[in-house]
């Protein structure tokens, strides 16, 4: 069985037969022959699941997984509220936009209220790719560029355009010349001072494009920075960043799609912990709660710009059943005060991993904002990422029903993401299940 | 107000102020400042839907539309089996495929006993655009080609990728020189023999792009040519045309988002009308019935040259409720005998529209298959296509109550277009408006 994708999915494998159970292996076997080469599963041993609920997700075999991995189901799984609105919506109506629905710009006005007022204009689509797919172009049409600035381990979506800007979704192929990557904002790249250290590197990118004939159209970044392996201090560090891009004529797109919707704690979005304003801010996963919609929000003047060329129309986009499920995803937000909680039980989860850290041979860093953290795990002799000690651990999570992955440009970041509304018992069961895995994984 | 996308949507305008009603004008002004500039709607009054059912939309007045325009809820609107099987499973669990969920494997098991068996994997996306953009991509990494041939209005999508060979979305922009647009396979351009005609065209393109350093990666066609006009006959004029571009080493890419899933009657597939075996097939827009889904079919030795470079994950691509929505589709389509409905039902509307066209000066040509079926709308002293009168015809039935809307490189062929589920009395109806509002229409 092969191992693929190492550095974004270190715990995904091709469907094999590393299976204990007759039943898994015959799903195994079938998704093989669905899928073909592009059926890759969690751990060598996959799970079948049936159920799920706020954390928890529920396997064939009845264990009941905490769910510390999946940034979709993000107000929790199957949430009564969300379910309860697409039920009432599929069974009214679902059409496109070319017809006036009032859901549709009921929730677009709901959505523009968390939004910075020049971001005015939203492009409903189906999924984070299409956004930023979407956006790149806007940017190069808005800017008159082609180069795009991304960081070392982005991952930015599965389209042609968005796969070209995604380092860690390329296995061989080179980056095409219009696009640089650099280290993401970390101590390990920057040193102390990650602000100047990371807008110097963009300065100096600028210069490289330029050079190849490449005048900067964006500065595209995750602003937590997740598959860079989570990268949320000191707030601020973005500011001088997105002044260097845009003095040279580019554009700033904030790929939203991990840190939005209140998962950071102190903000709703995770530029806002840096006090900057996007040109052009993307969103999905979360959006909908797993109902596959996304958006791009951008200035009325640089959808103009891309729409003189070409328009934008996305057919499931902005359909009245997403709106409706996009609605009761921000209503729950603010109803179970889960930006609240985010930060509430974010800081218990980083208070019980920093105490183990310090007492940890094998924790080198434990960073993050609200429930996003990053952990991680080094070598205790070399002080080096770990990233077969990773895979262990998640392995040794797993058998303590904690389903979680890893990140980073060494695939040795563990990645804390559970849904936001962990309760405080959850993130406690979590702190004691990673002390004993930590140890467990540590003995071989 | 300005008229958009003249080619693809001669209906679709930016959001103005040419509506008589106040509540509707607030509806678009309030769209217009959350779309901007890629606001567009049908009608230049635009239509405030609220409900829909079968073949009838209602808009807000009470108005009940009879839906000849929309290809996505093609088992009918808000058909209950199809909401029932989302309303249970996003109840359920709702969640990626890295892990195994069993109506996933069943549904693409039941979508793949329709396919040829050669074409056994399956890649799930959110989208026909996310299909097409993944199949391009397939097609170059499997053929080692670049060049793609497209015909003169087709539309494949609004990704990156898509857009380069979707010449009728494209306002300015020429094609890239990888891209050659040939006139698509109609009398017009090929006279009697469209087969030996067509596949020259492609056999002079494959020229050109060798020329220009592009060995042929992939002959990309719409199999009923929707935006082009609707060109279905004669059957197997596709046969060459495939052999065409197979003999220089690309592949063949069917594009089913529009004819597939049993619309044209006497296939499943608008490519078995052909008699054609394609090496990529991409579906979208009825698969689901509206839940946003979309896919594409290959053989496993095409997907894994693509993966070898970069792999295909989508988060949101074959989610279990998505699966529920689709299996729910193909049962309805086999239980209610919708493939057959479609052929029956459409001959009734081909020979009502047959019959006037034989006393019209206006109707130059009906053609189609099933429910697929496209009227060419001309000047009556030249001859010539006539948008015009085609927009005044489309306004005219409006005012009877039926959507429609029009498709062609001039955009005076109306396009013909119900839910699977029309019954004969609504498709008589149709014929008498179409026949009442031809007079209206070339009243002024």
């Amino acid at each position: 069985m092969s191992k693929v994708r190492q550095i974004l999915n270190l715990n995904a494998y091709q469907a094999g037969d590393d299976t204990s159970d007759m039943a898994t292996r015959d799903a195994l076997l079938r998704r093989q022959a669905n899928f073909g080469a592009a059926s890759v599963l969690f751990y060598r041993d996959p799970i079948e699941m049936v159920g799920a609920q706020g954390a928890t997700m529920i396997a064939r075999d009845g264990t009941r997984y905490l769910d510390f991995y999946n940034n979709v189901p993000s107000v929790g799984h199957t949430h009564p509220k969300v379910v309860a609105a697409v039920q009432a919506q599929i069974a009214i109506l679902n059409t496109n936009t070319r017809y006036l629905v009032e859901i549709v710009d009921q929730y677009l006005d709901a959505l523009k209220a968390h939004l910075p007022d020049p971001l005015s204009n939203i492009a409903l689509t189906c999924s984070g790719s299409e956004a930023n797919d979407l956006a790149l172009r806007v940017a190069r049409a808005a800017s008159g560029g082609t180069g795009v600035i991304v960081t070392d381990t982005a991952y930015h979506g599965n389209t042609d355009l968005t796969t070209r800007v995604s380092p860690s979704a390329l296995k061989h192929r080179q980056l095409d010349d219009w696009v640089i990557a650099i280290p993401p904002p970390g101590r390990q790249a920057y040193g102390t001072n990650i602000s100047a250290g990371f807008a110097a590197r963009i300065s100096e990118a600028i210069t490289t494009l330029q050079s190849r004939g490449h005048a900067p159209a964006a500065l595209l970044f995750d602003s937590i920075f997740s598959s860079d392996g989570i990268f949320a201090d000191p707030p601020g560090f973005l500011h001088l960043a997105c002044d260097t891009m845009r003095a040279a004529g580019g554009l700033v797109i904030a790929d939203e799609v991990q840190p939005g919707f209140a998962r950071t704690g102190t903000n709703f979005w995770g530029f806002e912990r840096h006090g900057i304003l996007p040109d052009i801010v993307t969103m999905g996963k979360p959006m909908g709660n797993g109902f596959p919609m996304a958006a791009m929000a951008t200035q009325p003047a640089h959808l103009a710009a891309f729409c003189k060329d070409v328009g934008y129309f996305n057919t499931f986009g902005g359909n009245p059943v997403a709106a409706a499920a996009g609605l009761a995803v921000l209503e729950v937000i603010a109803e179970d005060g889960l930006q609240n909680n985010a930060q509430k039980t974010g800081a218990l989860l980083l208070n019980g991993l920093a105490e183990i850290a310090a007492k940890s041979d094998r924790v080198a860093d434990v960073r993050g904002a609200g429930l996003f953290i990053g952990v991680d795990l080094v070598d205790p002799m070399t002080g080096v990422a770990d990233p077969a000690f990773t895979l262990r651990l998640i392995d040794a999570m797993r058998d303590e029903a904690i389903l979680i992955g890893a990140a980073g440009k060494y695939g040795a970041t563990l990645k804390i993401r559970p849904p936001l509304c962990l309760t405080s018992a959850e993130a406690e069961r979590f702190v004691t299940a990673f002390d004993r895995s930590l140890k467990r994984a540590a003995e071989g």
